[in-house]
């Protein structure tokens, strides 16, 4: 059996609902029939719901979350374009690496990893940008390396100070649909989601949405693009049609997985799971580790990235957890390999199956010799979980 | 969403592994073709294989266990035949109603329910039997409503010491494929077991195994039959046939499910039942709550059952567990009513998951008002499971 | 690859809509929690409205057809018992022998194979029946060997007029969900019928209604049963549980399935069976070859039995058809064996995958050396089809 | 029912086996583990063996063919340089447009759409190109608006008469697993297949291959790029890892079709291809229309596309089609829209399904007044496949 019956614990691709799935699971239609526009449309009107927008243009891809980066910035942004980009974990840094790539100047204000995006630094940036240079600041709205969250509306309000006129683009790919994402709000222009995570689907669509003033940019942008490239989309979409070939299953799950979400309704979906990931943090806590996110204000509710002890090795924990226990984690990446192990808590999951992971953890760590007592995370989550279910 | 994505912990139906029910969920095939012969065949050997057994004639009906039963007495009794059965638990109390209401006399030897059955009180009656009047004894072999295992070896040795020829028919249903069952060795006559228990698949099977001697027994018993008459399946199995529409579906998965317990290797199929049902147990007595089963040699490997306090309504539990946790556990019934709660801990299920409800257990409890100390099982079900694991 | 990707043409199991086994392939729940009820008591008043009553008791067993006979007779007759059955095909045959088994006395009305049920015959047999011995009229709703359809209405009509209180039960494994079926306008006392034919489902859900009479003749019945015993379902559908392991997945299915026929219509679902059995019957007539039912007031909307010309065995159309073209059609049973094969267009089914099998059937005639020419029977049901579809 | 159950004879997306339907359908595994690699390598030697290749590196991207073409361009071309495409058809008019939003200045040869890629006039071209500005010869092997196979053998051998050193790339999205394709032989030097078409699978993945010249001269290739820039993903496979998320799924559905394409036998699979079209055109034939590939060598063994009368709007087929008989053909697209209607015979197919597709065909052809008569194209496709069936 190639495939463990545990649920994973890594930060996405996430456990599915089986109904989910098995709405991905399609048989083959005529994408050129009008049975599509009853897929497409009604996904493209899920995800707006989902990210509290009324005018977001939803577009959809077969890729996955770096797709969607990689279309923001080709539809928006031209070699030679400055841009603003926080550096405070493995997925900012990847995106830096896109843009540079793709001929782009980027502004790197470095962080520490484990600290959230500093919406002042972007602002002073901002301020001193007198010849309009600068086209648009990039956010990782979560930062799943390291577990944590930056405050996106702080950032909207940075520019708004600086009366600057640079687009603001989001990777919510782990945070759309798990915790709170105002698209409309924050006047977010590029939003990156994937299917992967809060929306508890299989990867393999890039979601993006753009706002009107994005819409505009795209016009003016020289990046070569054809399949990221939205004005296809756009104008098919337009006829329920898809510029090339569309990832019919994959959509229709996503049309699923959007009702779903909204029948439990957004607040108790976020609620759920910020309760979830508050039981791990408490486990933490018992243990006696340090939480990787720098204070409480930026945990994330979708994942926890955990420091072990100086001198040891944090891969470790991954590598006997899937073999011993068949349980999979999160590795440390980048500036904290080796120094955290990650438990994603984000998508389907229960308290009850989130007390099985830090179980699992607990007795991985006293294999390996780490001073932690075993059933001391587990009773303070535990403790957490009986207090705050949703059902007393 | 009617299903919830946490494990059950009822003794049955059990966790399916998904290879197994995606083999269930086969497209409609002609049963009178010969694709049929290639499923039901090495379905059949395979059960073989998992009751140890060279000669006995399988037969696979659309049924449940209690289908089973009704073709192991149907086809080995006649109206008036005496029987002895043990009644120590719900199951063994309805093979008894069974019995009597189709005509055959009962020997009830009463025992106390958590008591195994005594092979010495059974070769007592039948040492009595100076005329041959009882044709058979009907055993339970786990007795999934107290978490008891009874000796079927000693009952043969019983039988054999009386010098008695009555059949030896033994329900299997919640302990073939997880635990030790030797059909050639023990000389069992007639096996009954379901598909919904160690196979790890949906209930909709009712497995029944026929030594020799039970297949003569077969030519002279009375009791009306149609649907469960084996001479109708022997007849149609030899020329790869049915004698009405078979369950095409479950029996692929049964011949998967087997060929998935053979290549775990039947040794390890039931250590690792042993070690998981070890590890509760473990848990059960850090709550300082006490095993149904009344002695460690008929500890149940696929079930536990949990005495609670005297005064203490054990249905709340279950009750309990399933409102606020979505987790699934067994009630107690028939004399044990509100007396216990039971643990399931058979067919797909790993050391992680049964933590998971170790630790749902604790907070019920405690949600309750019981003396039970969060985490104190799960503690002691990690230690006992990290330094157990196959894989150290 | 196993099983084929073409669909199969057997009188059932049908062709499967993949929304129904996706509804059977369920994961496992606790039977005995409250969900069980949200299955269960829809999947009763959907079988209910199907067979248009307001008042028939459904009780729905793990088993077959053949299964649900024996619930049939056993819960309403005792050993000694006087009964009517025709013998026009292989099912009244067996149901024949299923009532000798059970001691019950049979009058047997000998009819041509291809015949429907004389209602006069049966009339007369209850007018002579000055004592009252005959307790039941056993009918076969639709002869699936010979794809005869009897007239219930008209049997009840003899009943009437023959003064006589015998129960009527009816088989209508092959009817129910395809034809319709009236169990309160024709006062039927005990239905049949079965998952895998007009429900689209897998084998393994005997479907059975009782009218209030029926349920008062059970009281009184004497003939041993308990696996079939309805007044254990009774007692436990009471307070939504089931009197031993229900097959919950197929359960949830039917209620799934009743759902999907409901809302398509009876009328609408009757129509189209109707639609396609025209063609194909309109195809055999274009072959120059007979159907094996003898007048068209009598041909079934299920099956179209078809007499292949003397001297060839039709045995061969079968293997043929299945080994050059994987293509399953049924072969001929009993009286008609050798002298027809059927095709089944039941179940899911469309005009055009039915003009896939006429197509078949033509190839391998041809192949075998009939005189069938190729396309002629697809023209005709072409024509058929084009001018009486839905649609125009 | 959004989904009939008719099969689709849409060029691509395929009709899929069930079995690689569930192999698409994966648990969530951490694709950091040890089994992301048992699941990704044998993927990419599968595609080896299926484009006869000991050396190509495969690389397999979360997208549609489209981004294949993308991966293939930016990783072996820089704006500015030339090559050679023949437009021949919609998709070979699309690979052009997409180079010239790259930068890249493109050699169009014009052809009738119907006819194949003409190698002497790309010599000839080649010929001329002193100063060897010509990059690379781009061209589609079968030309899915017009059912056009073009030879790449003779594309290569024009190449090297002309000495050359011009990159083949080669679009076989709808010829790879279908039709034969020597990536070695034909010193192909990037093929872009994807998994919708003989892979039977649904879409969702770019599949490439890079000879080792291709790869060299990816190195200076200077298009921008990321997402699909092959030395992230050369780089990655080295270890069993990805760039980004994979799309596991859908990887082990590719592994499991390779498998099932290997088993049936390359040779076979090219049979099935060409009897199943053989027969489609034999049916077209005696319809009395042209079919839109203008020559007999160059019929396409997966798509055929057909022409209608002049003056009749054959859009009207597909559309027709699938509102009175649910079942999908293809449209004409670009220069033939209007003009021609496809039927898709690629992927799973049986004879016994493309039968029932021709039916629907000359329905709908009579319902639309089009002259011709029902059956004929049946009667002719009947009498081919059953004297060319692989089991006679």
């Amino acid at each position: 059996m190639l495939v463990s019956q545990n649920p994973v614990f890594i930060p996405g691709p996430t456990n599915m609902p089986e109904h989910i799935r098995k709405a991905c699971d399609m048989a083959t239609i005529d994408h050129r029939s009008p049975i599509f526009g009853k897929i497409l449309q009604p996904a493209r009107e899920g995800v707006k719901k989902i990210i509290k927008s009324n005018n977001a243009e939803i577009f959809i891809f077969s890729g996955t979350g770096t797709a969607g980066w990689e279309t923001a910035i080709t539809n928006s942004l031209s070699a030679g374009d400055a841009v603003i980009i926080t550096r405070n974990g493995m997925f900012s840094h990847r995106w830096i690496d896109m843009c540079q790539r793709h001929g782009i100047i980027v502004h790197v204000i470095e962080a520490i990893w484990g600290d959230p995006i500093s919406a002042t630094k972007i602002g002073d940036l901002l301020e001193a940008d007198n010849d309009n240079k600068i086209k648009a600041v990039l956010a990782t709205h979560n930062e799943t390396a390291t577990g944590v969250k930056s405050d996106i509306g702080a950032i909207r309000g940075a520019m708004d100070s600086a009366k600057h006129d640079a687009l603001l683009l989001v990777d919510g790919v782990s945070s759309v649909a798990s915790f709170d994402f105002r698209f409309d709000e924050w006047r977010v222009d590029i939003l990156v989601a994937g299917s992967q995570k809060g929306f508890m689907m299989p990867p393999g669509l890039a979601i993006v949405g753009f706002s009107e003033k994005a819409m505009q940019a795209n016009e003016s942008a020289t990046l070569p693009r054809t399949y990221f490239d939205i004005r296809d989309m756009h104008k098919s979409y337009a006829s329920n049609m898809y510029p090339y070939t569309p990832p019919v299953g994959l959509m229709n799950g996503l049309h699923v997985a959007c009702n779903t979400l909204l029948e439990e309704g957004l607040d108790n979906v976020f609620a759920r799971h910020h309760r979830i990931a508050e039981g791990v943090r408490t486990a933490v806590k018992a243990w006696g580790l340090p939480i990787c996110a720098n204070s409480p204000d930026c945990y994330s509710n979708t994942i926890t990235a955990i420091r072990t002890p100086e001198g040891f090795d944090s891969t470790q924990i991954i590598n006997h957890a899937a073999q011993k226990y068949q349980v999979a984690f999160g590795i440390g990446l980048g500036d904290v390999a080796g120094k955290v192990f990650r438990i994603g808590h984000l998508g389907m999951l229960t308290d009850v199956l989130a007390l099985s992971g830090i179980a699992t953890a607990e007795m991985v760590m006293v294999d390996l010799g780490l001073d932690v007592t075993l059933g001391s995370g587990v009773a303070a989550a535990q403790d957490y979980y009986r207090n705050n279910s949703g059902l007393l």
